[in-house]
């Protein structure tokens, strides 16, 4: 890229943001993490119960620099983040595997990723704007364009659904790429070596069979 | 299944392991939980440090009623657990996206996944015979059949490798399948509807370009 990297263009490094292990594979760029995030869609968020830590899968979405997550206002992460005033401390990870990278030595097996991990104090979202916002966000990260083509939540669904928020601000990306790293002295080892990619996509679409006469699959599902 | 489920066939339930949200969606079947468990190999990993949530990906494999995650010795968690004398309090999660389900609301779209999440505590393995099996275990994991296929870890190399036991007591699968549950009254509306499958496997091999001359991609592979 041309120019010199601006501070505003990186989440500043914080202790726990700087791995202890592989630091050099730690990125702070904020197109990078936003690439990151924007390609997944299921996270897994981490937030302490009675002491004890909890991971749970789940949507997300990325609006600007915040994140937003939803689930029933019965679900206990979103119920605490609404009942604790300062924010439910949190972390919310991204994985994506792209390959299985298979060295000749068993100590360079590895895998290809980019991680993104952010951390810091989930809140209830309570503005019915930016809920209703979050909401299309959450439809549209899953499959772009598909909020717009279904019918919105109504009142009793709004009600029924809690939005928590997470700012990007600690946050950092992790990623391994590239091909293997034996040691020289295994190079003449008859093992085969390499990286087996991960296949991504989807098979075809299965309609439901109930689907109004006349309903075609619509293009932005036709292209993924 | 013929006969009648025994309880030494299924993790016994506790006030963590029983969902608040949809706990029909849960099950505690050791066969179920071993099978979603063998079939990932990339988990998420929460623990606490200094009052907050951590979420870190980090390959795992299980054996028998044991789950083993490796790492360097200088790692923050791997570290945390040598250190802790009752075991380093984690939760492991592993996830598998299976589908999106599409409905014609945007309160009814989900995805189908099956997970497992397992809480306890984490134990540094110092017995070396154990650490081996453990890291043997990784590898095939991963790749079914690597093990034996690639150098064994040296002396230097087990040294620097710290292995962790997390042993499965109080887990719990969750899981979403089939189709559609759209409001009845939303059937005639004229939005596609329906799940769109996750495509899984591998693209083709790439060979690291300094093979040994004659090294041919090896059968187990081929298979994937």
């Amino acid at each position: 890229m041309q120019g010199t990297r601006q501070p505003a263009d990186t989440y500043p490094p914080t202790g726990r943001t700087v791995p202890t292990r592989s630091p050099d594979r730690a990125a702070y760029d904020k197109e990078l993490v936003h690439a990151i995030l924007d390609e997944g869609y299921v996270c897994h968020l981490g937030f302490v119960r009675d002491g004890a830590p909890v991971v749970l899968p789940t949507l997300y979405a990325r609006v600007g620099e915040r994140l937003y997550v939803h689930g029933s206002t019965g679900s206990r992460p979103l119920r605490a983040a609404g009942q604790a005033g300062p924010g439910l401390p949190v972390c919310l990870t991204v994985t994506h595997v792209d390959g299985l990278v298979l060295a000749r030595s068993a100590f360079h097996h590895s895998v290809n990723y980019r991680s993104v991990v952010v951390h810091g104090a989930a809140y209830d979202v309570t503005d019915p704007e930016e809920k209703r916002q979050a909401l299309d966000a959450l439809v549209d990260h899953v499959v772009p364009g598909r909020a717009a083509d279904s019918r919105p939540a109504d009142k009793k669904e709004l009600a029924a659904t809690a939005v928590i928020r997470l700012d990007l601000r600690e946050v950092s990306a992790k990623l391994r790429t590239g091909g293997v790293n034996d040691e020289p002295e295994d190079l003449a080892l008859p093992h085969w070596a390499g990286v087996l990619p991960l296949r991504k996509g989807y098979d075809a679409p299965v309609a439901d069979p109930g689907l109004a006469p006349g309903t075609a699959l619509p293009g932005y599902l036709a292209a993924l």
